[in-house]
């Protein structure tokens, strides 16, 4: 048999793909499958970000261009900073790209082999599958779920920390929708400055803050030196089909990442460029309109989940997820999903996908329409119920009707 | 200072794209500078590829769709396939993605550090781009300049290419447009076969034929064992701006490559993918009109090319590159280059580009429109019989203005 690399061993990809075809296959037999492992909105796009798209289309945007994205996309998104994170940084440091892409590129430009990377745990399952792949060790910066995943920082461990590459972090934290405070921001930027690394900071969900106030890591050096702002048009505008986001960080290293990516992949697509411009330009309301959107779909699925026996979670007071804890059922995040597939016909991500901390948890997105929240709500009610009559959860005595919210 | 890894030590890009920018920043100068280093159309794209994308985008197209691709557009790659290549391959044997990522994805997944790849000389700057950064070897395959860029099978290192992990053909071959007899097509093959090795055709100019048929060692096993066949929508159909082809391997190769295309992009988007089906489903013929075009283009570069002193050429039968010997000036590729761009205003890539076989030869793509293939033409023999009067050509005095072809 023809050789395969070390590396093709390794790969996992996504594991919400793989869950969106097992889902799209048994819809295919006819099933009706409710859907709520995907992390995007399952609303149609906004009207104007398809017709600026059309728009761009038309008048030609059908070429090649920078790999580093246009220059006048990069000086909007220089101008976009300025107003959501209180500094303008220089078009050099903007570099268009997926920020899934962004994720692997930032791990290939600045670690080798055996090196190790400082993620959260939990956090989200591409940082896990990119060190998988690579070979790369993880360095578990523990969000505790008995402290409503504020980060303990206590749990780093010192030396290992001390040799990491890199250092990502996550706010609002998918799958929690957990943000920093203004003190741990400025506590990771610090651990970054004291170990000299760079500091991926995904702000993917920056926009849908619900309550409180987002905090980057960025502002305290403005991306020019070791902190890189990763954004995305697929979550706050409800863009995920148009595969579009960005990084802003030190000139030097987004040279480097701007090089691969040019290699890869040669650039985002025109049309989709000049459309994300016009977004962020002449409606940035889109992201406005896409939270309070969210923020009652959010109450919905809380209001209907809490009724579900074994169930217990927190207010997400940011990103499209309720993560929910069901260590009460004693069963694994895995079975549950498996049988809430079967039972119920609703897809959920079991939480150890997003690392250690994240088992006994099963993370569901509620961009979706209010409907079908109620329904799949119901069903998995239904089915923990069924499930729990018929003594499949271990821990069945010890639940009861009663809605226990996270301390 | 952060770390850096060895990777980012070795990206030198896409060589084009850095001269696409800088004659970028020369024509926002005010200068006019006339561009032939990019290997895409200049015409705009055609409307039905544009209309068919602006339908699938208000169809809603916007979402996220299995990394594979969608089964309908896979299915209809299966039977152009057919009709191109007299075999329909499964669908679970198409992975989406675009060409440069396909190139990257399959050396990813079939070789490790160290290992060795057999490529063409000349051969696409990506192939070298790519090795070089993974610190792999390359074992060219020369294409040999006195024999009309034939393969010369007997210059393979026989020691070396028994170590090889993996083999690429490029039919037509990019740059100089030569395409594969029955004959070599076979040999490949067999080359691939007795090293047990998988080998990458990549064919994404197989529309661009103007004389003579283009042979795919793809035939011999139809992409079921070793052979994998890339495809793109850049050329043929003048799509480079939406970033879409496709690959058609062995299924246990092919899911590797999705994995890990999974994990960097998630997916070609979706009313891309929708356009591209409808564009292969009915209208192909756009890749007919889109050679007939060329082919007149060709003509007329060929034919204005002649006049230029020391400049030496065959006529391609297939891509839309010529591909020009100008030994004779006795400057390298890259002087002449550099002294086009200030003298001429007009871009072109040296041939080095493309390995040690591709020295002292420039490249032009010829899909370019007529007044501006003159134009450039123009300008380039002025600029030549400038210097050679001003003595900067060492060879001045070997040179006259008889045409001369390439036996």
């Amino acid at each position: 048999m023809a050789k395969y690399s070390k590396i093709s061993a390794q790969l996992s990809g996504q594991p919400m793909f793989q869950i969106l075809e097992r889902a799209k296959a048994l819809q295919a037999q006819g099933k009706e499958i409710l859907r709520f492992e995907m992390g995007e909105s399952s609303y149609p796009a906004y009207d104007v970000a398809v017709e600026k798209t059309v728009e761009s289309l038309r008048q030609g945007h059908t070429h090649y261009v920078s790999a580093q994205g246009t220059l006048s996309l990069r000086k909007t998104i220089c101008e976009y900073t300025f107003k959501t994170h209180g500094f303008r940084p220089h078009p050099d440091q903007v570099l268009v790209m997926p920020a899934n892409a962004v994720i692997d590129t930032i791990v290939r430009c600045t670690c080798d082999p055996g090196d190790s990377v400082i993620i959260p745990d939990p956090g989200f399952s591409t940082y896990h599958s990119v060190l998988k792949y690579l070979s790369l060790k993880k360095i578990p910066l523990k969000l505790d779920p008995d402290h409503q995943f504020k980060i303990d920082f206590a749990s780093l461990d010192q030396e290992s920390s001390t040799n990491a590459s890199l250092m990502i972090s996550n706010s609002p934290n998918n799958p929690t929708g957990k943000m920093l405070q203004f003190e741990e921001s400025q506590k990771l930027f610090e651990l970054a400055e004291e170990q000299d690394l760079f500091l991926l900071s995904d702000e993917v969900y920056s926009t849908l803050v619900y309550e409180g106030t987002h905090h980057s890591p960025c502002r305290f050096d403005e991306c020019k030196e070791r902190t890189l702002l990763l954004q995305s048009f697929s979550k706050g505008f409800n863009m995920a089909g148009w595969r579009i986001g960005y990084v802003i960080g030190p000139i030097p290293l987004i040279e480097k990442m701007k090089l691969l990516f040019e290699t890869l992949y040669s650039c985002v697509p025109h049309f989709i460029q000049a459309a994300a411009e016009s977004i962020l330009k002449e409606d940035a309301w889109i992201a406005k309109a896409e939270r309070e959107k969210l923020k009652l779909l959010r109450n919905t699925m809380m209001q209907h989940m809490a009724k579900v026996p074994g169930f217990q979670f927190a207010q997400p007071k940011a990103s499209p997820y309720l993560f929910v804890n069901m260590t009460r059922l004693g069963v694994s995040a895995n079975s549950l999903a498996d049988y809430l597939l079967e039972e119920a016909g609703v897809t959920v991500l079991p939480g150890d996908l997003f690392g250690e901390q994240g088992k006994g948890f099963i993370r569901l997105c509620f961009a979706r329409p209010e409907l079908e929240i109620v329904k799949a709500c119901d069903r998995i009610n239904r089915a923990i119920r069924k499930g729990i009559e018929s003594g499949i959860f271990p821990n069945q005595n010890s639940l009861g009707d009663e809605i226990e919210l996270f301390a």
